[in-house]
């Protein structure tokens, strides 16, 4: 089988993302029930990735794993976070959520905003939307002139590539749903009190811009995918299939960067000889 | 029966640490087969309760919780927020873990580097470790003449005070453990070249201050509980009894705040409508 890397990395050259089926299962489980029965595997293989990465980081190590999430409205970035890290310890989790900036923040440079949240050194970084939005939403709503965001795609690139020689892995995942979908999924939050909170009036003003954001995200792909900081297009429009394809993509890049346990920086025998000789307390 | 806050709450006056039982199971589940069965109910109970709080923050409100987690080492920090709040989303919890200060934090007031991580609106705090090590660990090693470190109770009492003022409702928890549960897993962490980057050798020095440690935490306690901020003894030396006894005592208190889920902002039937005429869309 190929790998989840290899199936659902952005095409090289101009990227037509209609011709990505949000509701493809490409390679993987074929429904639910099997997903969830993959889930179990890959929680246990995020979990000692996640814990040796941990311990890494804190005997000098400096790795770190960055997740880059982004997509529309209701296409499942909180679900990804919470079924996908919710596999992991959370104490070895970093996740930062981007909502429109503030004033402080527009003050500064793009990115200035993000910086502050790279992961530290054994940790696993989560973008809940990114430095990306000032490619999509800038450039869709002209927030800033053209050669502004233009710029930006080789500003990315540079900072990613910075990550990437810092230790940092990156990875980003755009949730690939349809305009269908989304429509459904925003009914459902009118529908349910307890969902309404998170709808928002403006995302109907984001909807009716549905073809400049993919022709935003098909940019952004192409003008930043790298070996060093991947872009994938994860099928979206069934949660399932999303859970589990973003969590292959997490534990494939954790396997490649192989955090390994620290060898103990004491002598085990003496210790063990010490704590014998302290056992007798109380 | 009588609910976990009744059962775990610190007496009050003066605490005898050697009268409670570190393996005992007063209420709740009697073995890990039952415990395992409440976890799911406590899970889909926290799941609700996480949810609404954060719902409630993302609309004004200004309410948090902040849970404090203290115990010798070994008595499962950790564990406890792996398995606890590895219940909730991910997403709404903010966990700060506060290691020996650095430079920079003793240049400051010891709340400074504390007040930096009171959970934000919404959010269930974590703290691993907390302002307590600073009339812990401070006073059995001198690090501090003794009129400072005594005069911190006060100063803790005034903070959580402010911090119930400000709508965190504060819930502390000292893990209880048996000093032959701890050589048992110091032993543990020794045997294993997986585990061995979780042990310290000062692990040791601070084991041979038990009584000490014992007196400092009593002292904390009686000095510090308050029905704004209550002290919680967990029986800790059976993990399983330990995780769902924090995830009662948080379920409870959570129970108690009972964050509502906010009305909308918008006209849902005039949103409904838009999203309608939207629909056609691609």
């Amino acid at each position: 089988m190929a790998t989840a890397r290899e199936t659902f990395r952005v095409p090289s050259g101009p990227v037509d993302l209609s011709a990505i089926d949000p509701r493809g299962r490409p390679i993987g489980p074929r429904d639910k029930a099997d997903a969830a029965l993959e889930m179990e595997n890959l929680g246990a293989r995020l979990d000692i990735r996640q814990e040796a990465l941990f311990a890494e980081g804190t005997s000098g190590g400096r790795r770190a794993v960055l997740l880059v999430l982004q997509g529309m409205d209701t296409s499942g970035k909180g679900g990804t976070i919470r079924n996908v890290l919710g596999l992991v310890n959370p104490q070895g989790v970093h996740i930062a959520s981007f909502k429109r900036p503030t004033e402080e923040e527009r003050a500064h440079d793009f990115l200035w905003r993000i910086r502050r949240h790279v992961p530290e050194p054994g940790r696993i970084g989560v973008f809940d939307r990114s430095h990306y939005e000032d490619v999509l939403v800038a450039r869709v709503e002209g927030l800033v002139p053209e050669e502004v965001w233009r710029a930006r795609y080789a500003a990315i690139a540079d900072f990613e590539r910075e990550l990437s020689g810092r230790g940092v892995t990156v990875l980003k995942c755009m949730l690939h749903i349809s305009p269908e979908e989304q429509a459904q999924r925003l009914l459902a939050r009118l529908d349910d009190p307890q969902k309404r909170w998170k709808y928002d009036p403006g995302d109907i003003d984001s909807r009716e811009e549905w073809p400049a954001y993919q022709e935003a995200y098909a940019a952004a792909m192409q003008h930043c995918d790298s070996d060093a900081a991947p872009w994938y297009v994860v099928p979206a429009d069934r949660k399932w299939y999303r859970n589990w394809a973003v969590a292959a993509l997490l534990a494939e890049t954790l396997d490649d960067v192989a955090p390994q346990f620290p060898p103990p920086g004491y002598d085990v025998d003496a210790e063990r000889a010490r704590l014998k000789r302290s056992s007798g307390i109380r």
